[in-house]
């Protein structure tokens, strides 16, 4: 591993909120596990620290338009090294600027004419030596996101057990990542999942016993659950490990926006809700203690003072 | 001291996060104590803790239309005691369910009849066995937000120790709390106040040397600063104990409240932002580790995202 500072000094624990109002509501005793003050704002520093830390390579590249690209950027800069993102010309310029504060390199391009997978390739091919890092199907991911099962792992001790963690799914690599914390600290606490119905992927590949995909891109809410399928690593994980997915709608996602806000004054982005949206989703499958993984607290502002302000309907994404 | 839970086991310490994008965006290494996961969503329930768990009488009164109405709920329900607290009619209703929520009872008071004041003493004389509890002024809200100044104290040695520790102003409560609970600790890390500049009462005390009061209740964003004077108590503490106040503009404020959502995800209310708001309005003076108290986080969901959506103008309160 190259020289670079030590993960448990550079990356900040969980933050575990007991949560005494959102529980009323909720009919469970909740426990936030909440990822929104890690460094970058979401989990996808701890993957991103470990390929950074692990790979040989001095330049790394990767497709985010999200949450890894600024993760990747902080974690090469610890290193030492080049980090490029390639976003979407239409990015938001806040999400833009996060990867330049976080000292990456940003690629746009015009998805119209090129799509970021092709930009990857001919960037790739123009530097061998570079590493081209996958936001959620390495091992490496799996093995970075462990970290946080092995704290929930401590909390689940300290708490006196969980009846279940629940967290979001998208590529997976974080449900996959805390199925391996935790069972690696003993620790048999169910992990459920909870996916945007929109995208229902990871739910259709556990009910077929087959890694299946959406048939493109889904529309939901959580931008980070827009994925076409579970990582093939990830799936490996999951396909024994998750005890189930819950599905959950539109109006449930944004309403979790709101309580988490309303609740336990947490700012959360849409995709970091899901755990929350899980609960009101399938009401009273859980009643005691739960614990709720919030991966990110990421999201514009205007997205976010819509939601606030519009109960009835989550604007479109 | 009557029966009740421990504070340490009902309390939550305070939440510190490190914020470096913040920090970079206000020249000083930003450590924000941020107590807006406390129990009920402030700082206040430490005070409340220490006034319930204090006093003989079995029912408490108090007259607030906010954050220490729920913390004296919430703490009276701790020990079994009854509370009561007067809000003024047009109150918003989350802050109403707030008190039930916490187990207080309401008393609405239509205040152009009857002042909140004149309800508060009508009850008292009912109930001559109840005590009538003061947000601000009594020296047990003092030793209960020294608790907050003596986890100060601990992170400071674990950081290295603190330029300044900058607190929100309105009744003084907190700052004399933190003084004294620094001090006590065996640490003299200066403490500022941060106070709106639209009711600069306890700058123009220090000023003047003597306890020097608004005119009237001042309109700023910052509801919990919405306070005539200092308390007496508190005054005797600031007086000497404050290193300076730093009078904020409005405009800060609410470009405080967006800083804190883009630049380290945590919601925080108006009055909560006034320390970062102190980092704005006083550019340049400090460039070291600063620590930031962010006392609360309920704010209405109207005037959050009208904040978050109108960079130009905040809101009129």
């Amino acid at each position: 591993m190259p020289d670079g500072p030590d993960f448990h000094r550079v990356a900040r624990p969980t933050t575990f909120i007991r949560a005494p109002r959102l529980s009323e509501r909720l009919g469970a005793e909740v426990t936030l596990a909440t990822e929104t003050f890690q460094i970058t704002g979401s989990f996808k520093f701890r993957a991103a620290y470990r390929v950074a830390a692990s790979v040989e390579a001095r330049e790394l590249i990767a497709a985010s338009s999200g949450n890894f690209g600024q993760a990747l950027a902080a974690a090469c800069r610890l290193f030492g090294k080049r980090c490029t993102i390639v976003m979407p010309a239409g990015s938001a310029r806040v999400k833009i600027e996060a990867v330049c504060a976080a000292g990456g390199v940003v690629e746009l391009v015009d998805t119209a004419r090129t799509s970021r997978a092709e930009r990857v390739r001919r960037l790739a091919a123009e530097r061998p030596n570079a590493y081209v890092a996958s936001a959620y199907d390495d091992p490496l991911v799996i093995a970075g996101n462990a970290t946080l099962g092995a704290e929930l792992a401590a909390e689940a001790v300290r708490a006196g057990g969980f009846e279940a963690v629940i967290a979001p799914v998208g590529g997976g690599g974080l449900s996959a990542g805390i199925v391996v914390g935790l069972r690696a600290a003993g620790d048999a606490t169910p992990v459920w999942g909870a996916e945007p119905a929109l995208g229902n992927d990871a739910a259709e590949s556990l009910r077929q016993g087959r890694l299946v995909a959406n048939p493109s891109e889904p529309a939901t809410l959580a931008d980070g659950a827009r994925t076409l399928s579970l990582g093939a690593h990830n799936w490996t994980v999951l396909r024994t490990g998750l005890a189930g997915i819950v599905e959950v709608g539109e109006d449930a996602i944004a309403e979790s926006v709101r309580l988490l806000f309303s609740l336990a004054n947490l700012k959360a982005e849409p995709t970091g809700a899901l755990a929350v949206a899980a609960l009101l989703a399938a009401a009273g499958r859980w009643r005691g203690r739960v614990c709720c993984v919030v991966s990110g607290g990421n999201v514009d502002p205007e997205l976010y003072a819509a939601l606030l302000a519009a109960p009835g309907a989550p604007p479109a994404p």
